[in-house]
């Protein structure tokens, strides 16, 4: 069966899910071998459950990824991510040279793509991905406003 | 015995030795415990040995010590890195709520804290660490000088 890009979404949006229901903030990361398009990983939240700051679902999947592919370099590799990647997350797609950063609800408050340190337009930025924004946004703006609106 | 700011940075210019030892980019990270002056965390840079992009000393000390500490947030703790952090590394030193960067040598190519994308001073940048450059600088650009002509 062919997957296409939707359905890749599909799965970053579940990894989401499966996060808030751990009372993790519900962002989920999915990377694709692009050549073989395997998922190589998919990941989920878990800075509350592993006492680790840096463990957004995207870092989790690159260091996934790697391991799994056996590199520090993720070049035939796309990311699907719930919600637009925050700077730190942003500068590691750069670091892994990811192909293209895939991406759901644009996060004006706290996004390092289209908003605040804009990692990717710096002039010091050594890898650029491609980006596209937008995908599957209403089902990951709707998953983050029930989780927080739940907690109030 | 107490130690000082500069025993802090010469233990993070230790480890950033031994990661040239293991032929990884010479940069060492420590995150000391303000409270009690201990050692949480000590790492140097392992991208390559571990398959791991985001393997930064920065990012190795800041889980380390998130697992020791038990929480994700490092409150009462500074670190000391060798060289200026990415932007990637200063975006999760913000994440921690890091109380004081010392660092090293600044980056001009790299950094994210006085160059580059200048993490910190991001309106959206939620916590601030009060930062110290230039510590010990002249020990970690060798480090690093001495790293890359051998390479060359």
């Amino acid at each position: 069966m062919d997957y296409e890009l939707v359905d890749y979404m599909e799965m970053a949006l579940n990894s989401a899910e499966l996060a808030a229901n751990r009372n993790e903030v519900p962002v989920g990361a999915v990377i694709v071998d692009t050549n073989s398009g395997r998922v190589v990983a998919n990941s989920g939240n878990q800075m509350i459950g592993r006492h680790d700051p840096t463990a957004h679902a995207e870092m989790l999947a690159i260091r996934a990824a790697g391991n799994m592919v056996g590199s520090e370099r993720l070049v035939n590799c796309d990311i699907y991510v719930s919600l637009e990647p925050c700077p730190m997350c942003a500068a590691a797609i750069s670091l892994a040279r990811i192909r293209r950063l895939y991406f759901g609800a644009y996060d004006p408050k706290g996004g390092g793509v289209e908003y605040g340190a804009r990692i990717f337009d710096q002039p010091s930025c050594r890898h650029k991905p491609e980006v596209y924004g937008g995908i599957e946004e209403s089902k990951s703006a709707a998953l983050l406003k029930n989780f927080f609106q739940a907690r109030r």
